[in-house]
């Protein structure tokens, strides 16, 4: 059901006494929290606490009882306690033999223990059935009502009819459960709510290193060159005429890395003879963060779109042409059309809205409702063919940009050539090198290989053993 | 599978003969068209009807029995009658015990009956097992094959294989099953189909109120005002001036309004000094729709982009640019650039781009697969760090552009000031009251309070109290 | 879990001994890929082969066995050679009793057999559960880690229980395991890999037809014209003017050949009076097709946008309206505003926006993640009432450019008339007739037809009959 009508549900609590008891070992904040949400539910909610004390900020409804008679109470028991505390369930190893306990813990690093907690759990009571849920979920969240990104939740265990059991009471708070196979996947799904955007991080401090270079770099050019010779004050260049200079230097250099591991892993194995043996380490983590670092190139690709666009609505570039139309018309000129720069100046503008569009055709395809919509043979045809035409198409636009003036001295200011010279270093030796690899000399012995072929099968028994070793 | 494979599948249909056969009750339009499907993806299938004589609308390869004869046939029976008519049904009890009915009925209104028609059926037949399914189809698309939305099936049940058959048989018509859990679920699946965006009526409401307001106001100040004064026509302000007044106003007030409440709320608790009661009402109901509030914003903000971006293709501001030139070549004088101009222009066009770029972003984030693919603590960072940073830039965006206007006795006709100081109003209330948020001496309380912490804990048994009497 | 964290996973593998053994049968490419990925993730894995000495590219962690030593290891089997071999199973079916066979095979084309090659194993080895999976997955993805499209792995069988281990071993793998029933879904899932976006074919190769078309149109118009009887090069006009008429004309087109098939079914249930009788083939794939069309238009509708907005910083556009300032400041004479052309110039701008503004959310309203969460109802409220809206505003932005054109004789060339009154053909007929079908004389019988009414019972038997033979 959508996001709307679970919201509806939340607020209109269905009260049906049907639901069986619930038993919660716990009374911290997330185990409360639990309890209101089973309460408004419509489960008969028992805590199970060291002091059967009823706090004030148990929800009224609930009973508190000692963690063994709370126990015999109900068939489904969560464990939100802290890992650190879990021993003492072996004490009531008898009560809890056959009985479902959900582990809803979390931990605060990542692979902070040998064995994730539910494993632990399933190991201290072997009797039970050990079934992870709920750790994806904030105490907060579940409280507020205000589950927008959480409303997933990751249920894995062992026992098939407990976990389906467990997942129903997931249903019935009005959150989504992910069936994610056995208790191995607990591990998984302790260190899935610790993250945050770790494919992302290399791709976005490339992009600002890379910002931060070009920025000085256009600084230097642009801004104190002009102040320094002709001193004259174009400080506010910084606010959009630099931006628009980096935006498509970075969205050039990065959508050009998306592309050149493929080339450096086509070499590797050309030179190798075999796709048996792993890549480096440093080549293998590239490949994993490609899409990130083509979507961070696109954000650059679109800044300088919007940009670019508003160029004519800018005071500095009216003030600029209306300056030159005066002086023209003082001085009683006026030029016939130079059909040289018509012709570049339309054909690197119509260069740069194909690959844009294509470059944002990329883009939807990433979405993972779409990916997921498309077979192996699409993505690939999409990803690589509509892929290098891009680049293909954004490297011309720079080049046509460039124009003539890439030989003319006054492109060079303190012996630094234009900023765009630079960024078109990358994406033309990825185009050359591609080009090269499509030649039939190379291209076949390449696809024999990655369809199993050996040059030199000796080697591989060795690289096997590589292989093998990472993955002990 | 995908969409497109399966509408191939529905244009090839699998005849094999080892499908189950289905008995249908009730030969009106859904279940006529139900049974053509399921005939066309092979299953035989048996009508049962008050009268056996067979009307030419049903399928020439469906027979048609008494309800009796007809449910002896098969073990799975869907029930195409309308609830009122379901009481006939405790008659056929003996035969009906052990079989799967599935119940296919929708209401006219939502939450109609205190018990939805499948429990309600479960009742009549205690000894069947009942199986929600198909609602949330339309007859018309299951007959044209035009099944674009509703490929989704939700399917609920309190027994497991029961569901999986019927799941089953939902896979082989080409369509999506979706597990809603135990039959508990059924209300709601009913409820779905009858909702026409729910969450959506209080943003577009509310955007229609102030779009409506400050087009009036608008008209008066940059229209009529000009017609009285200046005696000049600027009616065709109404076609993109007007708009492009309107919509960055409407985007940065709806902007603000999604993060007021949360602002609201932090001022609640820390007042109250407790978590554990329950909002008024309609902030809570504010809150479920931040979501769309906040993309009714980027709506008009996308406008406001498209509306200014063609401001230099506009006739009226080409006829304005020639004139000025024109008058200033006629005067034969020509400016020196103003710095502090070039400055102000730059950077709140720079401001713009940047904030319109981040709300994209935040829009993007919204879209459910996207969502649905990031942890809490990463939808956390988006939603409200790059959410506040969005609401910055788009404040400072306004402020920027009003420059030094807002002083100016000529930015005021007959006393109104210009529209966009008006919608600076929320977001600097917004922001002045979450900067003194951030203060350690409210900051830390808070945290606290949202940790479980109780200022004054004798008081929160009764808020208890209010929270478990919501949810009776 | 996401993709990133499944990822990670893959990198670190999980080693534990808790795996049970799993027996690959074949030693080819995909055999030695999923049994390289299965050791990463901790399996043990028996290879079965005609040769049982070890060759050099088989993992050195695995065993080589005959295949009768190998199936004894292993409760799960995985078939991992091509169908043509498969006979020789026979021989093993003792052995075989009782276990799982997971079918890995694809086919050369679609539908190659009469069966699936899963069924086709279940009918030789009638005593194992068979399960297909993982043909979705090519081996260059499993052993390059690189599953970004291909992490789905569509699963169905017979057996629920055979089926679950399977799935559970595809998750341990880092690899998305989806439910597609029973083993009749076979031969969908292996046609699935084998197309390349079989619904956009007709889509692509209309408008590739009409583009050529129109490039041809405007070019003798806009640049052989101006050449022959002016004498001037206008040739690039290719790069921006030209796409820039086509890309309107097209979009234009397609969205009105998305409504038109509606209309059209609509005229055939009036005449026929039933609805029951099947549409003309054409007719019936056309409208599967729409949703394909509609994202064609959206996308030549964008690039209308961009070439559009990049008009005021062309060269060319740039220089020839210089020329006219200056013309008009050495004539010096001041054109007063001309309201009616600001008017015209405003309203189609703003029609054009806000068409574009809806056709965008036509677009995100048709991503796969968003259609889902909307039901029938909602659907049909965007698709059909914002659809007509958009295509109303699209014509109508059209209309109003052409503005008082339409009959002057300068915009006939050759007789030719403007390519942008041929591309109204179309949508104004969609318009006439659309609004036509709207008046109750019509609408009341239309709708009681859709609701199962027919005007002449008698005639629609033979029309059953027309649609069940089309299921045989």
């Amino acid at each position: 059901m959508n996001k709307n009508s679970s919201n509806i549900m939340a607020l209109a609590p269905n009260t049906s006494n049907k639901r069986e008891t619930i038993c919660i070992f716990g009374t911290g904040d997330f185990g409360r929290a639990l309890g209101h949400k089973m309460i408004q539910s419509g489960y008969p909610v028992v805590f199970g606490s060291r002091s059967t004390q009823k706090s004030s900020l148990i929800p009224k409804d609930a009973e508190v009882l000692s963690h063994a008679e709370a126990a015999q109470k109900a068939a489904i028991i969560i464990i939100a306690i802290q890992r650190q505390h879990y021993n003492f369930l072996t004490s009531l190893a008898e009560i809890l033999h056959g009985k479902v306990l959900v582990d809803v813990s979390n931990n605060l690093k990542i692979n902070q223990y040998p064995e994730s907690n539910a494993e632990y759990l399933a190991q201290l009571v072997p009797g039970a059935k050990v079934v992870k849920a709920f750790n994806t979920v904030s105490a907060w969240a579940l409280q507020s009502g205000t589950l927008d990104a959480s409303r997933q939740v990751f249920v894995c265990g062992d026992d098939m009819e407990a976990k389906q059991r467990v997942m129903d009471i997931v249903r019935a708070l009005g959150l989504t459960p992910l069936d994610q196979g056995s208790l191995l996947a607990a591990q998984e799904i302790e260190n899935y709510p610790l993250q945050l955007f770790p494919m992302w991080k290399f791709p976005i401090l490339l992009s600002l290193c890379l910002t931060a270079f070009f920025f000085f770099y256009c600084l230097i050019r642009d801004v104190i060159y002009s102040y320094v010779y002709d001193n004259k004050d174009f400080s506010f260049f910084i606010a959009i005429s630099i931006p628009n200079r980096i935006c498509p230097i970075l969205a050039l250099i990065l959508l050009a890395l998306v592309y050149l591991p493929g080339v450096l892993a086509a070499i590797i194995q050309l030179y190798r003879g075999t796709k048996y043996r792993r890549f480096p380490d440093w080549l293998d983590k590239w490949m994993l963060c490609r899409k990130q670092l083509g979507l961070v190139a696109l954000a650059f690709a679109s800044l300088h779109v919007l940009y670019t666009l508003v160029i004519p609505i800018r005071f500095f570039v009216r003030w600029r042409m209306n300056s030159q139309i005066i002086s023209q018309a003082l001085n009683n000129k006026t030029e016939p059309l130079n059909n040289t720069y018509a012709w570049l100046s339309d054909s690197y503008l119509a260069l740069g809205i194909l690959g844009f569009f294509l470059f944002v055709l990329l883009g939807i395809t990433s979405l993972p409702s779409v990916s997921n919509n498309v077979n192996w043979r699409e993505f690939r045809f999409v990803q690589s063919k509509l892929g290098y035409l891009t680049l293909i198409l954004c490297t011309a636009h720079t080049l046509v940009y460039g124009g003539n003036r890439f030989l003319s001295p006054s492109s060079y200011r303190w012996y630094l050539p234009n900023a765009y010279m630079v960024s078109l270093i990358v994406p033309c030796i990825v185009l050359v090198v591609k080009f090269v690899l499509i030649f039939p000399c190379l291209d076949k012995p390449l696809t024999r290989i990655r369809q199993g072929w050996e040059r030199n099968p000796q080697y591989s028994e060795q690289s096997n053993y590589i292989i093998n070793k990472s993955a002990v």
